[in-house]
C-alpha cells in the first residue's frame, strides 16, 4: 500500500514537473514535502521570465504546477522525510517520515535550498522585529519607510524593485564594488532611484523592539558607520538541502551541491536528483526541465 | 547595426526562451527562423504536461513565448540562415542569411529537427493526397474516415488519439512488437478503441488520386496484405538540423545530434546549443530549461 515506483521529495517547480511527468508513464508515484508544495518559490513576488507567462507570481504558477501534478501522483505536505534507507528487496529504498514508512523503487531529490544569513549580531533578534528573507512577506509592512537590501545578486535586486514599488524607500548595500546581478536589474535600480551603497558589509543590527540601524563597515578604509534604517532585508544566497543526500552517499560538489549527469543520475543508482540542490543555474524552467528527465530517467531505469 | 552579442538560430520553445533570458541580460539578442516562430511546435494539438498549462496547443504557447520574447529581442522570421563564418574581429560570427548579414559575439543552435519520412513507394506522390506527418494541421480532412498511424512512440499514440478524438476511424500500424510509448498513452489507446497491427512495416502507399491502401508485410510470417485507408499518418521519429553546426565543426553523436555540456556549450568556443537538436529528452520544457542555461552561458562568456 505504501510501495511505490517514484518517490520525489521536495514540491517545488522541479518537482512537481517531475510529478507532472512521473504521473503520465503509468507508474506510481509519491511527492512529500516537509512544508506546503512550492517552498521558497511561493515567496516570489513575480517573474517575468517563465516562459508561457508575461508575469505571474510564483504562488500561482506553484498552485497551476500542483493541480497538474496531483492527477496522476499522491502528494504528501508538511510531512518531513527524516531518514532513507537503502533495503534488499525490491522496493530498494524505505523512505521514513515524521508520520509513516514509505517503500519505493526510486527516488528523486528535489530538496532545494534555503536562505543563507549574514551570522551578524541582532540578525537572529530582529527576526520578524525588521529582519526578513522575503521581501513579498513582508514588504508590505514598509510603505513609507526606510529599508535596506543586503547582498548583489538578481534576487537581491529584483527584491529591491518590488519594495520601491511598494512605496519604500530602499537602499541596496553590498560588499563588492559591483553587482553579480543582470545588467538589466542594475539599469532598472537606477532608473527607479534606488540608492546603493558599495564595498561595505553589514557588522551589527542594532534596535530597541523593533530595528533601528545597522552598522556598516567599509570594506576599503575599514571606516564604521551607523546607518538608521526600519528595516533588513537580507538576499545572499542559499544553503543546499542535502542532508537527505549525503544518508544515501550522494557526491556534492566543493560548493555543497549535488553533482548530476545530463539525466539527472546522481552517482547512486535509482537516486536522482533535480532543482536548486543540484549545480547549475537556479531558475525555475531549469528545474521543470530537470525533473521532466529525472521522471523518464527513473521509468527507464525502472524497465530495465 | 548588425552586430549582436548573442544571434539565436530557431524560434522554437528553447530559442524563444533563450531570447527571452537574453533580453533582461542587457545584452544585444537577435532570434532568426527560416519559419514561423515556432517550427513544429505549432503543429501540436493540446499538451497537458507543459508544467503551468493544464491543456494548451503548441501555437497557443508559441504566441505567448514570443510575444515574452521580442520585448528585449530582435525577431526575423522566414529568414533562413545559409553559412556561419568564423571571422577574427571581435564579433567572431558572420552569420549570412537569404536576405543579410549579421554579425556576433556568440551563437546559439536552436534549430531543432525535422519529420523522419518512410521512404517507401507513394509517401512523396500521395502528400497532402492523403499522406501527412502533422495530426494537427491535416486531422480535420479525415472525420469519419478510415485512416492509419505509422509508428510506435508517445508522438504516433498521441495523435492517434487526437485523429480519434476529431472522429476518424483509427488503425496504429507499428513494426515492433511492442509500442515505445508511456503506458499511459497506451492505456489511453486501448480504452478509446483504437485498433493496432504489430509486427508490421509499410511498404507502399497506393491510390489514384488520393490514397487508397497500404501495403503491409508482417516481420515475422513476411505475409504481405493490402489495408485499405483514406489517409497515412506517419510520425517515425526526427532528423536533428545540424547542417550550420556542421559548417562551425560543432561535434554530433552516433545519431547526429549535438553534443553539449551542463552549460549548454558545443565543442566550440562561443557556440551553444539547445533542444531537440541536441542529445536528450525531447520535450518543450527541457529546450525550454536549456535555453535559459544557453543564455546565461553566453553572457558570462561574453563578460570574460
Amino acid at each position: 500500500m505504501n510501495e511505490y515506483d517514484i518517490i520525489i521529495i521536495g514540491a517545488g517547480p522541479g518537482g512537481l514537473t517531475a510529478g507532472i511527468y512521473a504521473g503520465r508513464q503509468g507508474t506510481k508515484n509519491l511527492i512529500i514535502d516537509r512544508d506546503m508544495a512550492g517552498g521558497l518559490g511561493r515567496e516570489v513576488p513575480q517573474m517575468e521570465n517563465y516562459p508561457g507567462f508575461d508575469n505571474i507570481s510564483g504562488l500561482e504558477l506553484i498552485e497551476k504546477m500542483k493541480s497538474q501534478a496531483i492527477k496522476n501522483c499522491d502528494l504528501k505536505e508538511m510531512e518531513e522525510v527524516t531518514e532513507i534507507i537503502k533495503t534488499d528487496d525490491d522496493y530498494r529504498f524505505a523512505v521514513k517520515t515524521n508520520k509513516d514508512t514509505y517503500h519505493s523503487k526510486t527516488i528523486i531529490l528535489a530538496t532545494g535550498s534555503s536562505h543563507r544569513h549574514l551570522k551578524v549580531a541582532g540578525e537572529e533578534d530582529f527576526k520578524g522585529k525588521g529582519v526578513s528573507y522575503c521581501a513579498t512577506c513582508d514588504g508590505f509592512f514598509f510603505a513609507g519607510r526606510d529599508i535596506v537590501m543586503v547582498g548583489g545578486g538578481n534576487s537581491a535586486l529584483q527584491e529591491a524593485l518590488y519594495l520601491k514599488n511598494l512605496g519604500a524607500n530602499v537602499t541596496v548595500i553590498h560588499r563588492r564594488d559591483e553587482f553579480r546581478a543582470q545588467k538589466h536589474l542594475q539599469n532598472q535600480i537606477k532608473e527607479v532611484g534606488i540608492q546603493t551603497i558599495l564595498n561595505a558589509t553589514v557588522e551589527e543590527i542594532k534596535g530597541d523592539m523593533m530595528v533601528e540601524s545597522v552598522i556598516l563597515k567599509d570594506t576599503q578604509t575599514g571606516e564604521v558607520t551607523e546607518h538608521p534604517t526600519n528595516g533588513v532585508f537580507i538576499s545572499v544566497g542559499y544553503i543546499p538541502h542535502t542532508e537527505l543526500a549525503k544518508q544515501l552517499d550522494v557526491n556534492l560538489d566543493e560548493t555543497g551541491h549535488i553533482i548530476i549527469d545530463k539525466k539527472q543520475k546522481t552517482n547512486v543508482e535509482y537516486v536522482y536528483a533535480i532543482g536548486d540542490v543540484c549545480i547549475g543555474l537556479k531558475q525555475w524552467v531549469v528545474a521543470c526541465g530537470e525533473g521532466a528527465v529525472a521522471a523518464t530517467s527513473a521509468f527507464e531505469d525502472i524497465q530495465n
